[in-house]
């Protein structure tokens, strides 16, 4: 399973080739790094000049060394960087950290000359990261091969960006996070992100995967990757926008992926999908804490109204449920609770908490019983009591929003019995949870009081910002939400299409269970004859190898008989001349609804479907959900319900609801002949006509690559 | 114009009445707070037990104090509160802060003696704020009455919650925000949020007004002060999901307003709207710094592509373009960069920065000096070179995100080319934007390093996260974008509607300037023959008087002739037996869009008009926009062109587009209608068809109060 990549990890001896004394050159940088922990092993440093650097003799060449390296670090100028390589392959290096740019992203050839030396060193049975990278770092055997330092932890960290892995690492420390290792991806010549993947994931040490990524390789091996790494893989991406999109592309030269694409394969494997390095912080935070769920259902709970009402929004804004508490868990709260405390959710102590601080684990402990409830955020005062500083953070300097408790320490106030008794508050409410292991995040205006690093060293999340404690939560319920990823395996090939011609696809579908109204391909007048009497009117008559039939009026509907489909072809042959027809016997459109199916093969990602409700508007509104194909019918029928527009599916104003569980069989069964033939680029069955009795596909047609 | 607030605001002398010794009493907090400026004016205290409080001699009773109190804060138990308010008006009183709750928040009985005691204070020519509040304080005339302390700084803070009042002022100082007052709104007995956005506007300290309000009162005057402000006024509203509506509800017993409402009246205007005390600070930052624009274009610039693209999207996610650059400014950029260096937006130095610093400064210039561009968005490592702490915020405390450089000065590194080179091309962004004045925002992995604190000392907003970042640029550009606010006038009420029925609404519209197709009201057969002979077919028939007539069956399309007309009134009447009908001329509903125009009068905000497309999808989307009514025909064409649906109004699919003006008129007469007649609760005209020829309402409707 996977490649092995021991030496890149925990090699036995390092070499960095391009050593430098100047503080500006990157060799300076990372051979600095690489002799923090000499004991260790072995830390040769490499330096064409030879002479000293950072106090060091170094060597003049690899060869010079004397002795065979496990994990050569290149960082020469371009020209250098295939004779360095050569080099370390001779003296045995089993790992090439090539920091050189100036390959792929430079153009076609710089490719050409990257991937003619990553294929040498797979050849010699090594592994080469970058080049264009800026090394690697692995806290858990003391390896420091990049020029940033990153606090020890379980966060191993995957970034194609090396600013971002800066600010996600400075980051990291006020929420208690650090790393187990970090990896600066470059341009993937040899070891890929789907590699790194799997390899963080058999890495005891590591808890959760952080990536940042433009190219993701082979998407969909990232994505199976992913989906069995059984621990959080948290996704930082852009490209939703045109802008970001012509950016990645630009900065790294490679295929960028829609960002649909992208969100509908994470969703898959149940990858957490975020924006920003905030976000990125925030969500791996709250992974990396106490338990969670697959309910939605929340209770928001504070101690003055305001709080409450600000917290229950970003929660139904991040997609939590903030539902009325019934009646029987509102009588148990109103029995530990004041007569103006609030209890339908939000709970509002209303000034309960100011009087006796134990409130709030009263509170907690109700909240945490109630089966309606999936999720506690707390949200607003509690931390003050107890608080010695000026709240919202770090010291004096007032810091905000640098996330959880687990920042430095403060002296407890201690002092007054409301700051004594918040703290006995935050340990019972730890003891609670314990008991009732539910997600709870805490906003607090002091993150970092006394009572807030109790929450926090029982596993509780703590954030200065109301929107940071909704994301988070979501992310603790999202990921049991989602059930185990569901990620489609990709069918074996089957035998290519030849004929992509209407018929051709009509029958290609056909064969897979697809059902369609009876047609025929007819190319005269004898042959149309023939077909009707074959079946029933109304008929359809369709021109075909046309492009754009319809809008050239290549379509004729509601041909009641023979003579009028006769008519209508006589016409439309006149008009068109193609070179074949299709008589079609036409569906019932009665209390139908029209519904798209398409699958494209994106070159990341494989076969990716995309369902939608046809028609002017739902195209106007771009309505459609991405999924990758092939796709089940029962995550067939979850797309379909969570379309915007789905309520014309489950009947308006009085329509009957249409068969969706139909709709659903047949989309499994186009996007499996989609996944099943590599050859095609594009698959769509347009319109899927689905009513209340069943649905049939009234047009098709493929793209071959 | 407005109230005179001098005596709450800079009152000659002032009395706390329920000071105490007892640090668990309110009373505490504010005498303790009160005395801070000893020698500005006369603070007493007074405790009906005498004695000492806070070690000075405290007066049994405002009388025994023996000299008139212009200000007196009341923190009493609520069985006191009426008889202190007397004692005060007898002591002279021209200002009462009423901290004792118990009021309208309880119930209506505490309603009714709330309007009582603030009747009487009016009386007697005072001002009264609260009760139920937390007091007020005035930097600028250093006046302390609450229990927090608020730096000093621009910001006038108006709040119904005390406690996100103190997360705000938490949150303030790292931004370099401080506070000109602080006004605890309470239950707005007396002085209302109205009267205080009044005095701010006139108060010369204050340079933005900040309110967080659950009950808005007068909804439209507050709309009416915001928008003749003359300064930026943020709003901090919770409500748009239903738990957040309960919270307010059940915090100030108050009528809360449609999140919808609340948004509308804020972008006409020209609010700033904010959903959290993160997102408020920002936007005060933002508004509070450097120039504004009308603009949207952004310009996105970074060195090291992974930034650029995350902050265009996050850029787009608030509302910004970030598009592609012309020829001639990318020209301009690759004089001064690398080849390597990305120009087409992002902009991406792509490493140049590291070898000249000044290129961050050149970019800059071009950017600011490019047509193209309305403002800027730096983000990334700038400010690293020249960093001494850990970055993204304070000392080694690491808090992140805390905002801008406004925080303690750090002493500059100073030390190497790269950081000295770094703080020139500071200051000499500063310059470039002195000369050509665009919003530029910055975030930065070092924002309180000295570069940073250099460009935040030139009025540039610095962050620590892109996402605030763009929201701050965001602010920057809206209120230019939006222009002068567009607050409608009300008109003076016109003769009352008395007949409720279609015809007498249909009379009231007609006269207003609304078309309709001819209609006769006929109760009979006669009747209806001759109002055939009055107009052409074909014919609508419509029972009247009926709920929902249409799902009843009482409604009759496309009736040809009379005969038709004639059998359609015999078999509706015999199903219906309505007391009469409706004989209309058919619209010709060819390339048309039938679009819904109604007008609720909200009980704080006054009329408020939604707009949107007919038919089941769009119902079913809720694709509806609202605005304060009357609406401008100017701005009912701007509210229809941002439908989501709105292409179905330029024409899709080869339609014609429709006369979108046509029904903007319609629009505004409408709701001019309803504006003007505040007895009626609901006007609909629905649907109001716009063709590619004009526009016709076929229905209307309206509810009197």
């Amino acid at each position: 399973m996977g490649r092995d990549l021991t030496a890149l990890f925990d090699p036995g001896s390092v070499a960095v080739v391009g050593a430098s004394d100047d503080p500006a050159k990157y060799g300076h940088a990372v051979a600095s790094q690489a002799l923090r922990a000499p004991g260790r092993r072995p830390v040769h440093l490499v330096n064409r000049r030879g002479g000293t650097v950072l106090g060091r003799t170094a060597a003049p060449s690899l060869a010079a060394i004397g002795e065979p390296v496990e994990l050569v670090v290149i960082s020469v100028p371009g020209a250098g960087f295939e004779a360095a390589v050569d080099d370390a392959l001779a003296c045995g290096a089993r790992a090439i950290v090539g920091i050189t740019a100036g390959f792929a992203e430079a153009g076609p050839e710089g490719l050409a000359r990257q991937r003619a030396v990553a294929a040498r060193v797979r050849a010699a049975g090594a592994v080469l990261v970058g080049p264009n990278c800026l090394g690697i770092a692995d806290n858990t055997t003391e390896l420091y091969l990049a020029s940033d330092r990153f606090a020890p932890g379980g966060v191993a960290l995957l970034s194609q960006s090396g600013n971002l892995a800066l600010e996600l690492q400075l980051r990291a420390a006020p929420h208690g996070l650090g790393f187990s290792r970090f990896v600066s991806l470059g341009n993937q010549a040899d070891v890929t992100l789907v590699d790194l993947v799997e390899d963080c994931a058999r890495h005891e040490a590591t808890v959760a995967i952080a990536v940042y990524a433009e190219d993701f390789g082979d998407g969909r091996a990232f994505a199976r990757a992913a989906a069995a790494a059984g621990k959080p893989v948290v996704l930082l991406s852009a490209g939703r926008g045109a802008a970001s999109a012509r950016s990645a592309q630009s900065h790294t030269g490679a295929l960028t992926t829609s960002a649909d694409v992208v969100a509908a394969a994470c969703r898959d494997a149940g990858v957490e999908l975020v924006h920003t390095p905030r976000e990125m912080t925030v969500v791996l935070a709250a992974l990396s804490a106490g338990p969670r769920t697959s309910g939605r259902r929340t209770a928001v709970f504070t101690d003055g109204g305001g709080h409450g009402a600000i917290a229950a929004d970003a929660a139904e804004d991040a997609g939590l449920d903030v539902p009325e508490l019934g009646a029987r868990a509102q009588e148990r709260l109103r029995a530990v609770l004041w007569e103006q405390s609030a209890v339908g959710n939000p709970v509002d102590l209303a000034g309960m908490g100011e009087q006796n601080p134990g409130s709030y684990a009263d509170t907690v402990a109700e909240l945490l019983a109630a089966d309606e409830v999936d999720a506690v955020l707390m949200t607003g005062y509690f931390g003050g009591y107890a608080a010695s500083d000026g709240g919202l953070g770090g010291g004096s300097a007032g810091g905000a929003d640098g996330g959880s408790a687990g920042g430095p320490d403060h002296g407890p106030d201690g002092g007054s019995a409301l700051a004594q008794g918040e703290q006995r508050a935050a340990r019972a409410i730890a003891a609670h949870l314990a008991a009732a292991p539910k997600p709870l995040v805490v906003q607090s205006m002091y993150p970092r009081s006394p009572s807030c690093r109790i929450l926090a060293a029982a596993g509780v999340p703590v954030f200065a910002a109301t929107e940071d404690a909704a994301r988070a939560l979501a992310a603790m319920t999202a990921r049991g939400a989602a059930g185990p990823p569901a990620l489609p395996a990709l069918p074996a090939p089957a035998a290519p299409l030849r004929d992509t011609g209407y018929h051709g696809v009509r029958a290609l579908l056909d064969s897979a269970g697809v059902p369609f109204p009876p047609a025929r391909e007819i190319t005269d007048e004898a042959g149309l004859l023939a077909a009707a009497r074959e079946f029933e009117g109304p008929y359809v008559l369709k021109a075909l190898h046309l492009l754009h039939k319809s809008d050239a009026g290549g379509v004729a509907l509601r041909l009641a008989d023979a003579d009028a489909l006769l008519a209508a072809h006589r016409d439309m042959h006149a008009r068109l001349g193609a070179p074949s027809y299709s008589v079609e016997a036409m569906a019932d459109l009665t209390d139908g609804v029209e519904l798209i199916v398409g699958v494209n093969r994106d070159p990341r990602f494989g076969p990716v479907a995309m369902v939608g409700l046809g028609g002017v508007l739902t195209e106007t509104l771009r309505d459609v959900a991405f999924a990758l194909a092939p796709v089940p019918a029962r995550r067939a029928e979850e797309l379909l319900r969570g379309l915007r527009t789905a309520a014309l599916l489950t009947g308006v104003r009085g329509r009957p609801a249409v068969d969706v569980a139909a709709a659903a069989a047949v989309i499994e069964r186009v996007t499996a002949v989609a996944a099943a033939h590599p050859e095609i680029a594009e698959l769509e069955v347009n319109p899927l006509l689905v009513r209340p009795d069943g649905a049939v596909a009234l047009d098709a047609r493929a793209v071959l690559l």
